[in-house]
């Protein structure tokens, strides 16, 4: 049985939590986290405490807190026998042995239930030990484990931003378009689908679709001039379309 | 029997082609294209011509040509008897008696078959009697048939932008910058899914992550940096940024 030990209570915490022990070939020995009131969660299922001096051995300390404090808790876990590693897409690999990075590429929410098996998990360590133990642990929870350095999950990070986080704030736009002009946003929802399933599938560049792309001038402008009263979707609707025939541009 | 003949032969006009002989309950008695060359894809099916003067009767005649040329061509068709209606998003509804607006909110392309009883068909039209017909009409296809005027109608073309052809660019965008950095873009495949899904389920607007709406400056300020050598791709993660966090003062 490998033994972990989690820092941290937010979602990644969680959801880890839940997917090691489900899994049957992960013992998650005790949640460490400096506030006692979100241990509660954990309290019935395993052992926790809120003192570094109480934490335990084991072969794996998964740090899984909020970015601005991820390094400084691993430092906290330095001199711990087994593997330090954190689950930050952005934080650099902390600087002492044995310390590794192990990043789950998905967003969390707490309402929602995750399979991680479909959940790339991004592993980096400052040792080959480190990391073919790290590969093994991910290869416990998910079918896709990549080792990647810390430039590449910075940019795969940066790239999630713009697929997932961007994605889903032009469609947060659209939707504020619909509202204010009495429309259902729910027509929308076939062509969302299908234009993710597409983007998936085949590649985005070559799927992109829309007046930018087609340089449909007279659409372009009908757009711009329907936006006059509303600069902040005006500069993003520009942008976009310029951004979209640049890009065709390259092609 | 409903009788329609439709003008073009483009994607559109192909799709709603199968669907209408598919319905059993609508029969395409004629294709009318200026162009014979892509009348061929028809010609085997139904009758077609390119000649204006052997137009036949038909309760309907669908309008699905480029939007440069749909205002001119409904005109050409005007003294028909039945009620002329064009496909277009962003046209006018033509100034005359019995014509309308039929227009299916999916983008089409030629590889992909489409199911339309889940497209939206949007309809408008200057009498209500045409109104009727064109939504009796739009009920043969699609479970979603819809009644906007025009001003809607240009608007929910407009969202669809904002959801569809933005939402994709910015996936185009993700994909290049995982590809400059030799990472599979398919590790963010699930992410893509998961974002869409939720989109369509929740609003958008509640679904935000990532760190413009988490106001992680750190984080902003790391990725910024990591795109000082890209200009494009920085400008677009600057305002769209901007814009989560402006949207996200909003609420």
């Amino acid at each position: 049985m490998i033994s972990v030990i989690l820092t941290g209570t937010g979602n990644v915490a969680r959801h880890m939590f839940n997917a090691f022990q489900k899994s049957g070939q992960v013992e998650v020995k005790q949640v460490f986290n400096h506030r006692k009131k979100t241990l509660d969660y954990f309290s019935k299922k395993t052992k926790t405490t809120t003192s570094i001096k109480e934490v335990e051995t084991a072969d794996f300390y998964i740090v899984a807190v909020s970015d601005d404090i991820t390094l400084q808790t691993c430092e906290l876990l330095k001199n711990k026998p087994g593997i330090i590693a954190h689950t930050s897409g952005n934080q650099a690999l902390p600087e002492f042995k044995n310390s590794g990075v192990f990043y789950p590429l998905q967003t969390f929410s707490k309402e929602k239930n995750v399979d991680f098996s479909e959940i790339p998990i991004c592993v980096e360590a400052n040792s080959n030990e480190a990391e073919q133990k790290l590969v093994q642990l991910g290869n416990v929870l998910s079918e896709n484990v990549q080792v990647l350095n810390g430039e590449q999950r910075k940019k795969l990070h940066l790239a999630a931003v713009f697929a997932c986080n961007f994605s889903n704030h032009v469609m947060a736009l659209s939707e504020k378009i619909c509202r204010e002009n009495d429309i259902e946003f729910s027509l929308l929802r076939k062509l969302i689908l299908e234009t993710a399933e597409k983007a998936v599938v085949h590649s985005p560049r070559k799927m992109q679709t829309g007046p930018a792309i087609r340089r449909d001038k007279a659409t372009l402008r009908s757009h711009e001039e329907s936006l006059e009263n509303k600069p902040e979707l005006l500069e993003v609707y520009k942008l976009l379309s310029q951004s979209i025939k640049d890009y065709g541009n390259e092609l």
